[in-house]
C-alpha cells in the first residue's frame, strides 16, 4: 500500500481552490428549528446536506461538532457517517470537533475510531484537549499522523473562562519565580499555553517525514495567541470565536500578523445570518469567503 | 412530573449493597482478542454482557470507556445503548467514560446526550475534562445536575504526563510568586487542579437542595489527591489507576485517608486477570469487590 497523502498537503490544495474558511456542521435544536428541520437524526442529515449542497460542495473542510450529533445516540452518528461519505465522495476535508482526549490504549482507539482506512467515523483531522497531557495523547496522535489525518489541540480557547488554565505557569520550568516576581513572566517559565505550543512544535518537527500534522486550536479573541502561533512554524491554526464570539476576520489577521496564512477562521452560526433558506446559506458563505481571502 | 433522585443519593443506595468497586467496561482490540470475541459491534455487546452477567449485575456501577464504542461508529453506539438498557433494566449505574468538554451551548449538548430523559445515551453520570475552564462547562454540568445526572470532571490524572499542566500555578492568584520563591506554594498560589477542585466544591454548594452531583476523577498514584479530595467535601471521587497502574485497595485507602470512603476505586483489565470465562471474572469481581471493601 502507499502512503497516504498527509493532512497538510491536502489541506493546502483545497485551501488553494477554496479559501481558508472553515465552516462548522453545529445543527444544534437552536439552529434546526431555524431550518424548520426536525431534532432527530433526519434533522441531521438535512441540515449537513443543505450546507453542502448551498455551497456546492465548494468548500476547503467543514467542522461538524460532535456533540449535536451524539444527542441523538447512535442515529445520530449514522447521519453523522452518512455527512462523511458526502464530503469524501466531493473532495470536502472534515475535522471531527470532538475535543477528545485520553491516555495510552484509550488515546489510540480515538485515533483508530477517527483515522483507521473503512473505519466508520474515519475522517481527515480531529480536535482533542490535553488537559491530561500532550504527552499522554501521544499514542493516539501518532497513530493518527501514520494514517495521513490531522489533529488539532486546544492550545488557546477563545472563551474567557479558560484563561487561568492555559495562563498558569508550569512549575518545574528554571526561571519561573523569578520571572513572577518580576513581572516579567514571558521571559521565563512558560504558561500551560505555551508550553502545550512547544510540545507540538516538537511533535511535528519527529513528523516532518510524513508532513507534520498536528495543528493547534488557538482563540482569535486573544492577543497572545500570534505569540503561539510563531511557537509552532508550519502547523495549520483553527480560529475559532469568528463572529458569534466577536472576532472579526480583521482581527484574525491583525492578531496572527505573519502567521495569518495558516489560519483556518471557523464559523458556524454565521452561516445562517441572511436565513436558512438554500439560496440565504449560499449568499452568507460567499460573503464569508470573500471575506476570509484577506487572510491568505 | 417528581423531581429525579439525585445521582449522590442512587450510587450511596448502590455502594451500601455492593461495595464501591466501579467495573470499567473497556473492550480494546486486545481484551476482545483475549476473551475470543469478534473486533466489532456484535463483539462489544457480548462483552458487556459477559461481565454484567458473570456479576450477575451485583454491581454498583460500571464505566464503559466511549473511545472503544466509537471505534465501530454508530453500530458501536448501537451496542452501547444496548450495554445503558441493560444496566438500567437491573438498576446497575452507567458512568459513561468521555472526557467530554467543550463550552456554553456545546457543553449543554453534551449533557442532552448524556442525561435528557430518553436520550439514547442517557447515564447516571458523564466524564468531562476541563482544559476550557471549569465555568465554560457550567451550562452542561447545571443542566446534567438538574436531570439527576451526575458528572465528574477529571482533576488529577492517574498518568505522569498530566502533572505539568495540573501542577501549574495561576498567575491571577494572590501571592502565587512570593508562594513559588518561598518554595512554600501550597500556602498561596494554587495549582490548577487545586483551583477547579475550589470550583467542583462552589458548584456542588450551589446545588446542595438538589444533592450536589459533581464528582472529580482523581489518580490513586499521587500522595496530594489526598490534600485534593478534602477542598471537595462530599464530592465522590473516581480512582483510576489501581491494578494496571500500579496502585493497590490499600495504596488509595492511604492516599485518600478520611475520603476513602467516597472513592470508587476504578479497575478495568484487572477484571481479566484470572481468565476471560465467565466463571474466570466472576472470580476475579468477587476477589476485587472483597479487597475494596477496606475503603468503608
Amino acid at each position: 500500500m502507499s502512503a497516504p497523502v498527509p493532512f497538510p498537503a491536502r489541506l493546502a490544495a483545497r485551501v488553494a481552490r477554496f479559501g481558508p474558511l472553515c465552516v462548522g456542521i453545529d445543527p444544534s435544536p437552536k439552529l434546526l428549528a431555524q431550518c424548520g428541520l426536525a431534532d432527530d437524526a433526519g434533522g441531521l442529515r438535512d441540515f449537513g446536506r443543505r450546507v453542502l449542497e448551498a455551497a456546492r460542495f465548494e468548500l476547503s473542510i467543514v467542522k461538524p461538532q460532535m456533540a449535536y450529533f451524539e444527542r441523538h445516540g447512535s442515529a445520530g452518528l449514522a447521519a453523522l457517517e452518512r455527512l462523511l461519505a458526502d464530503c469524501r465522495a466531493e473532495g470536502v476535508l472534515v475535522l471531527l470537533d470532538g475535543k477528545r482526549g485520553d491516555i495510552d490504549a484509550t488515546a489510540e482507539a480515538y485515533a483508530d475510531a477517527f483515522s483507521r482506512p473503512g473505519a466508520p467515523l474515519a475522517c481527515d483531522a480531529w480536535t482533542a484537549q490535553a488537559y491530561l497531557g500532550f504527552g499522554a495523547l501521544a499514542r493516539g496522535v501518532d497513530a493518527s499522523l501514520a494514517a495521513g489525518t490531522g489533529v488539532f489541540v486546544v492550545v488557546r480557547s477563545s472563551n474567557p473562562e479558560g484563561t487561568p488554565t492555559q495562563t498558569a505557569r508550569l512549575i518545574d520550568d528554571r526561571g519561573v519565580a523569578e520571572a513572577l516576581v518580576s513581572r516579567n513572566a514571558a521571559a521565563n517559565g512558560r504558561s500551560v499555553a505555551e508550553a502545550l505550543a512547544d510540545e507540538i512544535a516538537q511533535a511535528n518537527l519527529r513528523h516532518a517525514p510524513i508532513g507534520g500534522g498536528i495543528g493547534a486550536v488557538l482563540g482569535a479573541t486573544h492577543d497572545e495567541s500570534s505569540a503561539l502561533a510563531e511557537r509552532m512554524p508550519g502547523a495549520w491554526l483553527l480560529a475559532p470565536g469568528v463572529g458569534a464570539q466577536g472576532a472579526t476576520f480583521a482581527d484574525v489577521k491583525r492578531r496572527f500578523g505573519a502567521a495569518a496564512s495558516r489560519v483556518l477562521p471557523n464559523v458556524s452560526r454565521g452561516i445562517l445570518a441572511r436565513g436558512a433558506a438554500p439560496a440565504a446559506i449560499a449568499e452568507a458563505l460567499a460573503q464569508l469567503r470573500g471575506e476570509a481571502a484577506i487572510l491568505g
